[in-house]
């Protein structure tokens, strides 16, 4: 297999984990006998200090041409007060390729049960798919501004039927292949967008009969997660409630540098990323945890390229080095040892 | 001091903790020497049964009439489909009584730190103080609609200059009663109202030098209330945000049945309620715990009322009963004796 990926490194520590993901794509590529071209281009801070553009028309350009793109990180506290911010190359690039369906899976390894802040007996077994809409409501919904000479202020949560659609559609067709359970998120007692969105739900599955379906209000799934992590199979929910209940439900795995995300559009291009931020307190240290990005890279193997066999055999690899007991700073593994980026790269890509 | 208080019971277990708040306001009454006169008045399903209304007009008057307004819970499966919500009723008074200012203390009491989700060196000495904004943003937007045809919805996210003003100093004047640390929650690398939000929070800020003041991204503040509740003074956010973080919250102290709240308006009326919902479930049964409906009557106590030694005294009373080691079903307390609401609520009277 040929495909030529865009990397799309960014801020922070973002270079450091993309030199693992190019690793790790040298090493698979050789073993499984593929052709991985990459081709690196800005976003983020960096792309705003050398094209004054957090998403620059070249970036966009080679994406185009590409069968998938990897992203590192972007932001830090360098571009906390300039107009123009990081994060705006990030929400374009969503919006531009149509990247409306966001999977975070969110899987304890047995190594890093233990670090979680939720007490062991409730974390054990959890591994939940948050399936998060990427490209509607108040991220992108008009009018969003101003009013009244600055006394007022609008935003605006706005859906079309077929928006909630497909994603519900993507929804259902990963409930199938997991635990066939799936958990919708609304607001239905307040929203209206809420209320189209349950009824759309209940349509659609009238199409997966296998699936077991649940409304639950986001209130109450914001509690669930922390009581009952382990009840949930796939969550599916709009944009804002994805983004607060995906890095809420992230964080009781105890080990948010380890998870990946995919973000995906109808055309089968997709972006993948770890779920982590910049971490510009640890940028150029080689201390960064490589797992999240690197299982991004099989998450890229698995939706992009359908090769589910080397998309395992990652996720194979990291747990077996976690469990031989290495780690890197970030973690909480007792007698574990601490190494570095690169030494974590190097035994991954040694287990493939 | 005479004061007239409105009783809502409304639905499930709503009539039985009722039941608990008239029997502490009778013995506080008599204890310090107020005359606290009750009415019932109907909400939520109740009321959509009798009057077909989840708000009748005569409980608005009555409550227009009163001091104070104490309410149980609404909603339950009855009304599941039906086309009026209970929750409409509460929705309607919040938004009547300009009830802008909602309080959700979280305090972890010692006797219940180990029935937490979370590890106990976690939660261990976490106190903190929700004020969630109540009667805007997303709840009470316009529009609000179907449009095209039924092919696309909105829902909006409104807030005026004066609305955000009044709900920060609130926070401000809380956080001066208390550890001086307030963190505003917003999503302000997205939403143009989140934007106007902190400018306000800043601006307001300079009357309160002493208040450290801090801005927290929504995501990341669901992630810190779990990885460190106990960095957390006061929490300041709008309408849909607090409705989250603050059950998310609740719920890490292992106790959502013991947790009070204050709606408070400009011209000093309240509504207070404990947060747990309806129980439909246990309805009936004398086993709801009455302790979140009984601190419920010690903030109104302290917030309409000012009498703060006896809002302190059923703190206290609260305390004493749950370390002799007695709890309701709801509680996880190695060896505590399980008793019933009725009986709950006669040992905290009687240590009043
Ligand atoms: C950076 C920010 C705009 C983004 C979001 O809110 O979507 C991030 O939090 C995420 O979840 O990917
Ligand atoms: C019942 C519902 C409308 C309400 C809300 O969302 O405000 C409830 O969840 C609450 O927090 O009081």
């Amino acid at each position: 297999m040929k495909k030529h990926i865009i990397t799309l490194a960014g801020d922070g520590i973002g270079p450091e984990i993309m030199n693992s993901a190019q690793a790790l794509l040298k090493a698979a590529g050789e073993k499984y006998k593929h052709e991985f071209t990459t081709e690196a281009k800005d976003i983020g801070g960096i792309a705003i200090d050398t094209h004054n553009n957090p998403l620059p028309d070249e970036t966009i350009e080679a994406c185009e041409a590409a069968d998938a793109i990897l992203l590192g990180a972007v932001g830090g506290p360098k571009w906390a007060d300039s107009v123009i911010r990081p994060e705006q190359g990030l929400l374009k690039i969503r919006k531009h390729f149509n990247l409306f369906a966001n999977l975070r899976p969110v899987t304890i390894f047995d190594s890093l049960e233990a670090s979680s802040p939720l007490k062991q007996e409730i974390v054990h077994g959890s591994d939940l798919m948050i399936v998060r809409e990427l490209t509607g409501g108040l991220y992108f919904g008009e009018p969003s501004e101003r009013r009244d000479g600055g006394q007022s202020v609008i935003d605006s949560l706005t859906y079309t039927h077929d928006e909630i659609e497909r994603i519900v559609r993507t929804a259902f067709d990963t409930a199938m292949t997991r635990r066939k359970h799936l958990t919708s998120v609304d607001k239905a007692n307040v929203l209206e967008s809420s209320r189209m969105w349950r009824e759309i739900v209940n349509t659609v599955g009238k199409e997966y009969p296998e699936v077991t379906v649940e409304h639950e209000l986001v209130d109450a799934a914001a509690m669930k997660l922390i009581t009952n992590p382990s009840y949930f199979d796939v969550i599916v929910t709009e944009n804002l409630f994805g983004d607060i209940l995906s890095d809420e439900a992230s964080v009781i795995t105890g080990s948010l540098g380890v998870l990946p995300s995919a973000s995906l559009s109808e055309n089968g291009l997709g972006l993948f990323e770890p779920i982590h931020g910049s971490a510009p307190d640890i940028a150029g240290e080689n201390k960064a945890n490589p797992i999240g990005m690197m299982l991004s890279v099989g998450m890229m193997f698995k939706y992009s390229f359908g090769l589910h066999e080397e998309s395992a055999a990652i996720e194979r690899a990291v747990n077996t080095v976690l469990k031989q007991g290495f780690k890197t700073p970030d973690l909480k593994i007792d007698g574990a040892e601490t190494i570095s980026t690169t030494e974590m790269t190097e035994k991954i890509i040694s287990n493939l």
